[in-house]
């Protein structure tokens, strides 16, 4: 994309109203734009990385073996009756009444309408195991919403609900998305730990958060600082091998790591001291295994291999999809704007044109704009005529991992500048060896 | 995908309530579930075929230099009492109140917030041209919904729109447009034809519609047969080219095409009888000038070269993109079922074992499932313990354009065969053949 023909509209001033890093920095880069209260426009720039965050949570729920579908954002009441939730939600459920006076509201997650679907086609446990998950739009009404995209009104949620016909098989489940989850969020350049949390009002028996830590969290956190070392990297997960699931999550579960809700001062006390940590940290997910609640109450019943009706165990897993976009941003940004991990970036590289309208300088720009883009890098390139300062700025702004300065001088000894954005670290090399660089350095993400 | 794993409800009885093809299509083949009036889920199957037309949708605006972004669904009602149409809408705006007690709506359309958006960011003319659109889910309250998903309440549409300096630019916007949408659809393997059209409760002056025509659509159509013989086929488009794109404009709205709603019968009667032809036609699209109408009312000014404030011209584009799959299927399906075009086809090919459980067979379609997709033609493999009619009954009924059955009596001369959806013809060869012509197939799509 050439800068001169995008829509960028960055900030010079800092928004008074935006209190922490990520909301300041959202609406300093020009990703997004409140419409109202807790409810935003992303412009182009935000898009981008809210579309890159959502495609990497498809692209490991389906190699955990879920399947991908999509439910409305408007539902009827009268499933929500059924369950006992709709008078047990509170004010924070946004109902609706429709021109025939029919009571619906806007989905804040969707429990019931899957488990409608569930009983009205599925009868035996030989059509399970099944995990079924959206990526949608929801809607929350916080009375305070603030935070930006951290806490909005209407977000942009993966919700996943497993069916089962055992306790096993459902745990079974659960541990594939806590893998699923980790290699999600490692992508993404995150930490997030997985921290035994409490079920709230979805209820549940067995469910983890997973925190990334951040000094602007909501939750304050105390773990084991051996669970920050722990990384998934290259291994291969086969999720159909369940006692290797089992371990990766033993692994994961085993150090202390818990929020301030299920804190145990005891256990937290044995760790050796060395080790102890209290952070605050930012819930970008949980997972819930709740077992019968909603197929009892709904009436999602499965013959089993008896030939016996039994309720169907379910869980529900969850990813905060617009909501990563913000904790991204707080856990990785310095004084002059954000840092993209590489696995989000909106664009994988900025051109910075030191001498715009310089045949020179222009058409090594063009050169290096076309091989990026034919080895699949998108490139940003700024090549409206503004002073070098300026460039610059705006590329640290919007933080783009590694920056490609092209000028004159260079050019007189047939070199570009490849700089990172996370260090500052700057070399010089040919156009071709800046784009094979690049290529190693995106291999894989 | 492998059958046995996924979520694939097909109904054997016709459902009463669905009066047209694609409605009762769609339903038997497990691609949509209602959830309550004119509001579906997207099962697995339709889920498919809806993010194939989003991505062919994105890949034609983005070519056409056209900017993607997000805006949200729900709306305040103060923007749309700015532009005066929040009492003008009628009972088909869906309005809310959230806990504040504020006006709130679910958008039926953009103008309102996209104007909002331009006016706080954008001065001068030196940033125009410049297109926004987004695929986002509307609502529109409609009294009687009906025919599934093609006049549901709930539905995904993308919507653009143009912010030119000039009417002259705006036109051009106006010609990409249509160029891009006639692309768009030819990717989708539809005929559909620009007519001239009222503007309706937007306001506009110049508008087309594009209708694809079918026996079900809702407005009658009148037009010369000519138009039905263009094609785009593989003519490179340069968009930066104004000039060639007035070229294809003109070629396709120079043949007479209207709806009954413009319709001239002295223009029509002065067609050669044998090219004249009316028949049904289902809207997929449309394109509006329509002016400075929003930009006057709600200040989206910017200044000329001539340094002069003047109100930008501006234009909004939208095409129907969930109302889409259903009119494909009015388009193409038979007695036995749905049949895909290629472009967008859930799955480019299926895999029929007709003796599941015999060791050559299912080692045989292992190798083709691996083959096909490593080639990038994601297949569906129906692994099911079933009869081989059952089989092909639903294969059928779900439309895949290709299918490769797998049976000992082919294995024994070493083959397999190549059966197609639309013509029924099948012809045997190796499994190496049957991939090699299912790449040169869908190569370019």
């Amino acid at each position: 994309m050439r800068l001169s023909r995008y829509f960028l509209p960055v900030l010079k001033e800092t928004p008074a109203e935006a209190q922490i890093a990520s909301h300041r920095l959202m609406l300093r880069a020009g990703m997004i734009k409140q419409s109202s209260a807790g409810i935003y426009s992303w412009l182009p720039l935000g898009y981008r990385v809210l579309r890159n965050i959502e495609r990497i949570v498809h692209e490991e729920q389906q190699r955990a073996g879920h399947i991908p579908m999509l439910m409305p954002t408007l539902q009827s009441a009268d499933l929500w009756r059924e369950s006992g939730r709709y008078d047990a939600y509170g004010p924070e459920m946004l109902r609706i009444r429709d021109r025939h006076d029919r009571d619906m509201l806007y989905g804040p997650t969707n429990e019931e309408m899957i488990t409608d679907i569930f009983r009205s086609h599925v009868a035996s446990y030989r059509d399970l195991p099944m995990t079924l998950y959206h990526i949608q739009w929801k809607f929350r009404d916080e009375v305070r919403p603030r935070f930006g995209v951290m806490r909005g009104r209407e977000f942009f949620m993966k919700d996943g609900y497993n069916f089962d016909v055992s306790y096993e098989d459902a745990m079974y489940a659960y541990d594939r998305h806590m893998v699923s989850y980790l290699r999600t969020y490692e992508r993404m350049g995150l930490k997030a730990i997985p921290m035994r949390a409490d079920s709230g009002p979805i209820g549940g028996e067995d469910t983890h958060e997973f925190l990334v830590l951040a000094d602007t969290g909501e939750s304050e956190v105390f773990y084991d600082s051996a669970i920050t070392d722990l990384t998934l990297g290259d291994r291969t997960i086969d999720y159909d091998d369940r006692a290797s699931l089992r371990a990766v999550c033993e692994e994961w579960t085993t150090p202390y790591a818990r929020t301030d809700e299920t804190h145990d001062e005891e256990a937290y006390a044995s760790i050796p001291e060395e080790r102890r940590r209290t952070s605050r940290g930012i819930e970008v997910g949980q997972i819930f295994y709740f077992g019968t609640k909603y197929s009892e109450a709904m009436g999602a019943i499965v013959t089993n291999e008896d030939g016996e009706r039994v309720p169907v165990h379910m869980g529900s897993h969850g990813i905060g999809v617009s909501r990563l976009v913000g904790a991204i941003i707080e856990a990785s940004h310095d004084d002059k704007g954000i840092i993209w991990p590489e696995g989000v970036t909106p664009y994988r590289a900025g051109i910075v044109n030191l001498r715009q309208g310089d045949a020179e300088a222009d058409a090594a720009c063009e050169q290096l704009y076309a091989a990026l883009g034919d080895a699949g890098l998108d490139p940003l390139y700024d090549d409206r005529d503004e002073r070098a300062g300026a460039k610059f700025a705006t590329m640290d702004l919007i933080g783009l991992p590694w920056r490609i300065t092209v000028g004159p001088r260079g050019l007189a000894k047939g070199v570009v500048e490849l700089t990172s954005r996370r260090t500052g670290e700057s070399e010089e090399m040919s156009i071709e060896a800046a784009v094979e660089r690049l290529r190693e350095i995106y291999a894989g993400v």
